[in-house]
């Protein structure tokens, strides 16, 4: 595995976990093509491992994400017909890069503090654990700047149910850590950095005690969920359960469980 | 545009907003053939209107909406198959009616007080924003008069959720204005009509800052998440996106923003 | 209606309610392939009664139900083809049991103290209404024993949204009664036995009140919004609504309400 190089993003592995942080500062992050792009090469370097156990996202500079950054798109663009579609292409990029980054194997957390609008907060709706600071500022804001926010609309419906994206999509209202738990946007709520930290240990620990293969099959069964039919489902969640019971970890999961020891991969 | 003249309902316009009131306090607002028929016409008259931001539906006296009017049906009917040909399209007609509202390019308010019963808890279920009193009753008593939820019973679900429904539609439960919130059946509460006038006077600020086609067109986007395959979705969204931020709102909303000042529609 | 003989569960019938007891408590009611099959006749043999009005599930001995007996399974399996066929046909199986549980006519309860685990846990994902005590053990440790929680993937992610089952699916994280409900998971939380038994009347005492008819209809109509198309579902359910007003049941639960009294069923 090979980690792309990257100037808009900083990577770092440690004890089995790949930390991915936004690193536009001056902007708060808001991403530009290369930033969706490194990203993408990211999760697509790391697809096939096991032994990254999950990727922590987290912004430069105590803000998670701004959001698309529209002042960068405006300058390349020319006629209409070309303002028209590298806005088509600008936008639907950041859509492939959520998509890739909700359906990866591994244990994607956010860690959100500061900003995270739109798009930011787009990519906190596809984190498997979100843990926001106390003083978070969560909103979509585009339709305050006359825009959809349109890659973002189906994670959200998805992450908090219509009713609630009704009133924060059509609204634009801000809200922080502890309403975002309240609404079942983010999993937890801490306040402060090191309290943050010590949240994202306790998940690693947790993470870490279960197995890496069973792990990355349950997570495509959960996505798969809203997109296939309940029998078929259901059928194919029996193979996963019949291959896996019978797989190295499986078999030893199993028995570590009757022995009352730990898995080899804890 | 031009507004239907009404009998059951009463309809109001200023400064951008449709009040439209259910007027028949005497069966605290039970809605008969005729109310459904003249809600249907009057959104279909403002459809194309974006001069109109938003429709605030409330009851008048005191209550939202009883549900169905049941005693005006038995009288209509003749034979068993006229009665059941009647009480199908009674039925439908009501469906088709909140199938309307839910739809509308318009942010839709409800101010819930009061009975909300039934149908009146339909269309709690697809309002945009709902307001409810501390006091106000919230029920689906249906199954216990022996007749189904009927065409409430989808918009309910998506609303709340399968959980919360089961409970509510199987065991006929009331529940008032704050557990109305904590179930995310509605998303303010607010205690008499001093602080839900105020509640709505800030939701209505809210509103104005956003600009009225990319409301429409992110109130589409969200209501079709449930129905469309993801990957079609997104190269709509894209095709919303590209369109919106190429048109008069989204070149004054997007440089506004970045020249911090208001945007022509605020 | 005949109930079937049963070794693994017990059956009595108490005013128009079947309490059905998972019982086997020194295995903390782990279910084995009889327990799953016995679960299964039963609610075929009930399928067309509407004299029982409600299945009162529990776990003897002071646990609901610490999942799939996996150590029974085992046992049984010789080659690898076998074994691979042996765990996919137990999986399945008790797939199929929670997909009829799901869908029984009557209303299901669920008494959930002790382990709530795995295939427990998935059970409590299908009831109707489920009742946990506040020390209730709450937990999907399936990828902790390298195995995905299959059969139940999608119904907890029906119960509870795919946020929080993505945090309990891949952390394995174990919840208390207080948090099944702030999660939606269960609907009410009790302490203690004598105040589980009095939410049980009260929920019961509401369910009488409702017609047998009525909320078998209302109940599938509410099952099928998940897969069935918007507007054909809206017909459908005039369909219902029609034949129920017209019915036995609705012809007295309206007139009953206009005239003030008990309707007959209640």
């Amino acid at each position: 595995m090979q980690l792309p190089d990257c100037e808009e993003i900083l990577l770092n592995i440690e004890d089995g976990v790949l930390y991915l942080t936004l690193n536009r500062p001056q902007k708060r992050n808001a991403m530009n093509d290369k930033l969706v792009s490194e990203v993408m090469q990211t999760f697509d370097a790391i697809e096939q491992s096991r032994d990254i156990r999950a990727v922590v996202l987290r912004g430069a500079g105590g803000h998670f994400c701004a959001g698309g950054d529209i002042s960068g798109m405006n300058k390349i663009t020319q006629t209409p017909e070309q303002a028209k579609k590298a806005a088509w292409e600008f936008n639907r990029a950041f859509g492939r890069m959520i998509t890739r980054v909700n359906r990866a194997p591994q244990l994607v957390i956010t860690l959100l503090e500061g900003a995270v609008l739109g798009g930011g907060f787009g990519l906190a709706c596809i984190s498997d654990i979100a843990i926001a600071d106390s003083g978070a500022k969560l909103a979509m804001p585009e339709t305050g700047l006359g825009i959809p926010p349109a890659q973002i609309a189906p994670f959200v419906v998805m992450r908090i149910g219509l009713t609630q994206t009704r009133r924060l999509a059509l609204l634009g209202e801000r809200i922080g850590g502890a309403e975002a738990v309240r609404l079942g946007l983010v999993h937890y709520v801490t306040e402060g950095e090191e309290a943050m930290q010590s949240k994202l240990d306790e998940v690693l620990t947790k993470l870490r005690r279960c197995a890496p293969n069973a792990t990355a099959i349950t997570k495509r069964l959960l996505l798969d969920v809203a997109s296939t039919e309940l029998e078929a489902l259901l059928d194919r969640a029996s193979d996963d359960f019949s291959a896996a019971i019978n797989s190295d970890e499986g078999r030893d999961g199993t028995l570590a469980f009757i022995e009352k020891r730990k898995p080899f991969w804890a």
